[in-house]
């Protein structure tokens, strides 16, 4: 493997700088004449100079720039490795706390944009100052988002799709990374159980949902694409009340409406039943609409349910509308020979928006939306720009991708996946996935020897884990509004007084009628049964604490 | 600045490593014994082991992994450096072109997702190679696009970014992101003459097109929100000809219908004709149409022409409709005082889209989306969803950005961009657009120097050069179909040439009924004189190869 940068010289250079760091930190001991001898001697000992006084115009793509930038990446990456040393670090904080206005206090001058530039030396020192006040997502005790935990594999890909700095809308301008993504789609599709098809990736899950949506209304009336929906019977869509807000969001966008997304509901466990879709479907035709999509979650963001899709596709094709299955999230399964059954009949949808950047654990972001059909999302969106997608080009344009998206530039979300892929294999996936599950266990088993600790839902089938913490001063409430108002105040003090501490991280919601309630999400690959068990620790700690102003 | 891997001991890694590299050489020459015992030499003499046998799962977070990530990362940034490097070697290839049949070949192997894990050395060696045949978009003489060029210090933005990996759409993961969000569109919205206002960044300039007519649209019925278009009047909305393709795109999306997005004339200079959009505007009143939403382009994508806004603004406010300003392209003026003059007007616009991605040189992707209004975008997008935007939150939850967004999770694209102003400052940031325009200078006047170069439109406003090249013995041919016949095959067939050369890059397309011609654009931060005079030679000297085809 060669060597860019000259690894003599890079040592030469980082020995000169400590003897000047060591030079300027005994200043305050010597005169004002000391100081500029001891300055001067450091100077002519080295032909390193420090990054003060030296600007962005001096590094690439300026002549002689090379060896700079290669010095100025280096202390980059110094820093940036020491964020994912101290983020994998149990002893150090998840995140340092400040308010907005303590935050824009602290930062000070660091946060402006100034009217000339800054040095290369503040560059750097605003890099650290950055990093300092940023939440460590990778920590093995975060646990607040569904897209947690920091694939290093992944993030190395992140920094070489930075670097090649490219577009995804034409082979041209992207030749290996459009193969790629045409080839991770096609094993997604095939995971899925689909032997042809479609898709694309997107920026995140609300977007790709709105995707699928976009492509039913297509396929229901293809001439929405240009004549648009006034004028036309009133278009209704399906989705269980637990499911993501985005397809509300894609209602909204759409011209639907969110009147129009009807919210089916679920059983106990936030499954959505089927019986109650098809009762919608009938009532909104009998009202003159015209059902044209129906989504089934994977996986929901709160309860981690999974809808029963092979019902929900009977009732689909008994009354021929397309079916959209969202799991984004809980998606991951698709590649566990042990928890594929939670997706059962998945193949039967039309539609599929799963994001590799949650459960599999990709970098932000990675989302992608597959379709079933060939040629639809083509013919759904697009616009045949000539200045991107001429027809004469040398090579085959099949590859351009551009006349798909809704989208124009489109970011390169594929490569980190891919590369992640490579450096686990199908068989590392796997085991990433059954090992969340084989936690999830552990959880439950811990929350059910513990005292004070209550479920939300016993058994819950995704990685999700709900429940309360009920603080000892009010174990013995009756059950009824006034303990559920108490217990509505718990989780939110809790979340604050842990946000100061930076111990730990976990969300909280209120969800239907429940009070506030904790809601676990298992997804990060740094974590072990003993940050779970510190979590619950910090909980019951911070829990008693908070009960005192409750 | 403390250093977080040990410089002695890389180098000591390096020192092994390349023995061990030579080692590995010069076995062919060795018998099976010398060759095994060479290689138990080096592993004896040195505590290092190779990449080779090591994966990604022996890396951080598995404990002890952290040292093994240091120095993968150390290889990592070799590798990518050595591609920055090349980027800016003008003795170095822009491409090597393959046909995707070829490329898939070439790779082979090493494009499949496999069943098991690869090691490390074999994930270095997948960067490398997909490296090979990436298109070095940041090279001097690459052309290609209206987003090109490499700014190192936003490519270090962007690896910190990678780094954080977190989500943009709360203050409580992303504190200092969503700051630096705020300063940055409360300084863009100055720079366009606001003093209030909102805005967001979003992936792209189509999509933050598409957040502006939503908008508009919601201004104009805030019911269709719920209620869907529907039993709505037919809703219009107003853009040149020669404006982007993202708004049919996003009428077609919205539910709006490509036939009601009204294609405004242009003139000759490709700048809309207010007197034929107010035209436009009445008809579409007498016919029952309801006009919501008119486009004025800062910098079209082919001729680079500015919209007269401060006119299409009269007719705006006399018909009480949104005016959107589309300077994704073009808006980097807005940081010149020398070239401001160009988007005269702005200020009465209600939207703006701006992409620092394209003139200002960021890299991909940074877009924003900006509104005079200050509550509009909250009103017309929130879905209120309980598990992300909390009310009863610890902290001031205005911050909070993610309802505003028709997206859930949002990618970071701020840092790079806050980083970069802070290298160069406000002025910085105008020279390097008065840069460009001096260089857009330059090659008018060397096109106007050279013979069988002809101007398709003689005096561009934006740094777009639109011309053709007419081959030798093309040049007595009389004007009329059969020299545009042959016109229209020179661009392809040059630019197919150029390709597999790799020399430079440049655009062509054809524009209404002109036969195809290339299209310049002056954006990469690495373009310097000279390499403009060399993409000039090698189009005389690609097309007068061609034209013996023609």
């Amino acid at each position: 493997m060669s060597s860019s940068f000259d690894l003599e010289a890079v040592l030469r250079y980082q020995r000169r700088r400590n003897a000047f760091k060591a030079g300027h930190a005994s200043k305050n001991r010597l005169s004002q004449d000391d100081e500029s001898n001891q300055k001067k001697k450091v100077q002519e000992s080295s032909d390193w100079t420090p990054f003060e006084g030296v600007y962005g115009r001096d590094l690439l793509p300026t002549p002689q720039g090379s060896a700079r930038t290669m010095q100025f990446f280096l202390e980059l990456t110094d820093i940036l490795m020491e964020y994912v040393r101290k983020s994998n670090d149990r002893s150090s904080k998840v995140l340092d706390f400040h308010h907005p206005h303590q935050l824009k206090e602290e930062m000070g001058h660091c946060l402006e944009l100034p009217e000339t530039a800054r040095d290369l030396e503040q560059i750097l020192s605003d890099c650290k100052e950055t990093l300092k006040y940023c939440v460590k997502t990778g920590h093995p005790r975060f646990f607040n988002q569904i897209s947690s935990g920091l694939d290093v594999i992944a993030l190395a890909g992140e920094w070489l799709t930075a670097t090649a700095n490219t577009n995804m809308f034409t082979y041209e301008i992207a030749p290996v990374f459009t193969l790629m993504e045409d080839m991770v789609l096609q094993r997604m599709r095939q995971v899925i159980g689909w032997e042809d098809g479609d898709g694309i990736f997107a920026p995140g899950g609300a977007i790709s949902n709105l995707y699928g949506v976009l492509v039913a209304r297509f396929r229901a009336n293809p001439d929405v694409k240009s004549k648009g929906l006034n004028g036309l019977p009133r278009m209704v869509m399906f989705t269980s009340e637990d499911s993501h807000f985005s397809f509300k969001s894609a209602g909204a966008v759409l011209g639907i409406g969110t009147d129009n997304v009807m919210a089916i509901k679920t059983d106990k466990r936030g499954k959505m039943i089927p019986a109650e879709l098809e009762k919608a479907i009938v009532a909104a035709k009998i009202d003159g609409a015209v059902p044209f999509f129906v989504n089934a979650t994977g996986g929901t963001t709160v309860y981690g349910a999974y809808d029963p899709i092979d019902e929900i596709a009977d009732v689909c094709e008994k009354h021929n509308i397309w079916l959209h299955v969202d799991c984004a999230w809980g998606g991951g399964v698709l590649v566990s020979s042990k928890h594929k059954h939670l997706v059962k009949g998945i193949h039967r949808a039309d539609s599929v928006t799963w994001n590799p950047h949650k459960m599999l654990g990709v970098t932000l972001q990675c989302s992608a939306i597959l379709l079933k059909h060939k040629d639809l999302l083509a013919h759904c969106n697009s616009m045949c720009a000539d200045y991107l997608f001429q027809q004469d080009k040398n090579y085959d344009v099949s590859y351009d991708t551009g006349d798909k998206a809704i989208q124009c530039g489109r970011h390169n979300d594929i490569f980190k996946f891919w590369l992640m892929w490579r450096a686990k294999g199908d068989a590392g996936l796997e085991s990433h996935i059954n090992r969340l599950f084989d936690l999830k266990r552990y959880m439950l088993d811990r929350l059910a020897a513990r005292e004070g600790f209550e479920m939300v839902l016993e058994e819950p089938e995704c990685t999700n884990i709900c429940f309360w913490y009920v603080p000892r001063c009010m174990r013995k409430m009756a059950p009824g509004p006034d303990r559920d108002y108490k217990l509505n105040l718990v989780a939110p003090r809790v979340k604050g007084l842990m946000m100061e501490a930076g111990t730990t991280m976990i969300g909280y919601q209120p969800h239907g009628n429940q009070p506030n309630f904790f809601r676990m999400i298992i997804s990060n690959n740094a974590s072990t049964k003993s940050d779970i068990d510190f979590l619950l620790d910090e909980i019951e700690r911070l829990g008693e604490e908070a009960s005192s102003e409750i």
